[in-house]
């Protein structure tokens, strides 16, 4: 009899758990993904930030499987399923037949129904957006060097980041450490260290699902990096020329969205029910409902862990479902008993301020400052991809964190083009 | 008095021989680049074949002059030179004023008139151009992999490069390795194994700055990775469907344009003869004819050598301009005899076949094969800038070395914009 077909959606922690964990099983299994590369997104941001270079945090998806004969990775998009024929149809007409489809394909930023502010205040969920924020960060200064007018200097060295959760602090962090310490003996017009770096919540704290203490400390600890920290203030406008924050205008050159997501189309291409964010809401055993055989994992599915409270859109909760699903559908196939509901377990909370400081919080242990650091960058460093990348990211970590020197600050791809792609 | 200003246009390898060599002079330097960024030509070809990462070989220009107080960098396009004013005049309409002015603004690749030639057939001279060129290489294999028709799937496998010097070699035999050794166990529906690389060359013999025992090693090496090297042949049109070679067309989807340089605009922005190459034909002191204050070195200059010889376009070369016009500079300062003119110290030949063949040649010194392949290594690693990249660039070696993986292999933006930029 012919071998089941597993089709996966997108390599992101979710789909890469899902199919590591069906290893050994006799499945075939279709990994498709837009990008050739899995993105290792929580360290993205240093990218952003100069930090680490792009080939660091990413690795080419038939890479990883180059060991898995029955792993078959496709570069496509895909633009929609067709449930009667199970086949998931590609942009460029091709269908690829499924016995059980899952889709993992994440979440974008969202802009509380503002698109037009994307173009000039882009997001953090790809590679490309990632060097995009790049190139605009390094553009202010080096634009700022060249003009002669005060005022637009002052743009020039305002930097906006929108949305308090750990992307934005962990931005707002590492600009600060950009420009306060990696950058100001380089320039000879302007002192980089001048430059206001603002953090904008619209939330009462920033770092809202950790414990009052440790958003507290995170907001001095961005303070003292020279952070302006502003809560309860939410954004009213984004331009060119600046960003309104309720009545008060602030003229900035740089914004960078970190407020808000909204998940893949996959509800669209199911037709079925979603939630505000654009979820799919699943069943308890992340299939969607009246479609056994389609599972919906990942910052793209609404899932609902026992307690009553959402699952959190980061890579431990789509690792887990990844994980659940390779057991349900290695029980199906053996004709065995589905496993219990899926129980989301939460790990914790980390976020880093700077290169020195970050906030942990593993259930009753709470950790702050240098040894919450250490711990942080541990933790990812463990879970990166391979012994070379391991090693890469040590080294830059280590070069920043002893020379204060940036490594990655090239500037590549030409502005006019950025709204378009980098 | 005011000290005495140096402007110096492009941070290629002459221009920055010639900043690191003035230091500790009394004069004020503003280098202007068009890129934030130097960087190491001879090993772009590694990153365009996905073996280097761009920061590997790139360095941000103001972070090599951070503890020079005196040199000043600006991010800027010149657009012309006022000779009157002694001024250079950048894009944005700022006047750099210069006491001497120095243009090193290298070369771009040429299409003998055939510009059109460019969109299909990509050159090799910056960041941009080799990741188009690495992610048109990476697209030709994925969409091959998702290509039913075989006589497309051919055309996908099938890469020509135009042009036998040492960087046409080096492109084709890394595509080789790509082809024949990193990629093959990655793909499900094709055999990357039966790629075609064809070396298109108009001349005889590859290689010809070599001694033809060397360039007939080259030509063997070459065809033992697979290569089909095809001499005294020259392209009569390049499409998006293949390239003509004579009468013969060959599909390809896939090309890499390595024939022929053409000089920067610094001859139209003086007003002054130029060669066929569109190089300013300079001085023996490198100053241009009638213009004491203002020299031209590098790529874009025309020098002839003592024994009547042209001095090739080559690093070797530019950094001993460089090291000329700050003794030139200095002498002038000092109110001193000016130095004799300039004589280009031709020091060898270096190229690579692939991941283990080289050919060097050092005078009456005359090796191959892999002994050579570590001389080239050594030699290039040396010549990077900083502890950093060396560590790197030896680490990613030694990761194709030893585990035949190829450790930058993203493809990052769209392949509808690579004509505009990537």
């Amino acid at each position: 009899m012919p071998r089941h077909r597993v089709v996966i959606v997108g390599a992101g922690f979710a789909g890469l758990k899902l199919a590591n964990d069906l290893k050994g099983g006799s499945v075939d299994i279709t990994i498709i993904d837009r990008r050739n590369h899995h993105l290792f997104q929580p360290l993205l941001y240093q990218v952003a930030t100069t930090v680490l270079a792009t080939s660091e945090i990413a690795w080419p998806i038939r890479s990883l499987y180059r060991n898995r004969p029955e792993v078959t990775t496709l570069l496509g998009e895909v633009v929609g399923v067709d449930l009667s024929e199970h086949t998931v149809s590609l942009r460029d007409g091709q269908g690829i037949s499924y016995d059980t489809l899952v889709l993992a394909t994440g979440a974008r930023h969202a802009y509380f129904g503002h698109d037009e502010w994307e173009k000039v205040a882009p997001g953090l969920k790809t590679l490309e957006d990632a060097t995009t924020i790049r190139r605009r960060v390094l553009l202010a200064f080096e634009k700022a060097e060249m003009e002669p007018d005060p005022e637009r200097r002052k743009a020039l060295l305002t930097f906006m980041v929108v949305g308090g959760g750990a992307t934005g602090v962990e931005l707002a962090g590492m600009i600060a450490e950009l420009a306060h310490r990696a950058l100001y003996r380089e320039f000879r017009h302007i002192d980089t260290r001048t430059a206001k770096i603002l953090l904008v919540e619209a939330g009462p704290r920033i770092l809202p699902v950790f414990t009052p203490e440790l958003s507290e400390y995170g907001r001095q600890a961005l303070e003292k990096l020279g952070v302006d920290v502003r809560t309860g203030k939410s954004v009213t406008n984004c331009s060119a020329e600046g960003v309104k924050i309720g009545d008060e205008f602030i003229a900035s050159q740089t914004l960078i969205w970190a407020a808000g997501v909204r998940a893949s189309k996959a509800a669209v291409w199911l037709g079925v029910e979603a939630d505000r964010a654009g979820r799919v809401v699943v069943r308890s055993d992340l299939t969607v409902p009246e479609m056994p055989d389609v599972f919906v994992i990942g910052d793209t599915a609404s899932v609902v862990s026992e307690n009553g409270r959402p699952v959190p859109g980061i890579a431990p909760a789509a690792k887990q479902q990844g994980a659940y699903v390779a057991k349900v559908i290695a029980r199906r196939l053996a004709g065995a008993e589905p496993p219990r509901p899926f129980v989301y377990h939460h790990q914790g909370n980390l976020a880093t301020i700077g290169r020195r400081a970050a906030v942990v919080e593993f259930g009753r242990l709470k950790l702050k400052g240098s040894i919450a650091w250490w711990i942080w960058g541990l933790a990812h460093i463990f879970f990166l991809i391979g012994t070379r990348s391991r090693i890469a990211v040590a080294a830059s970590w280590l070069w920043v964190f002893l020379r204060g020197q940036h490594s990655a600050r090239l500037i590549t791809q030409r502005e006019t083009i950025q709204d378009m792609d980098s």
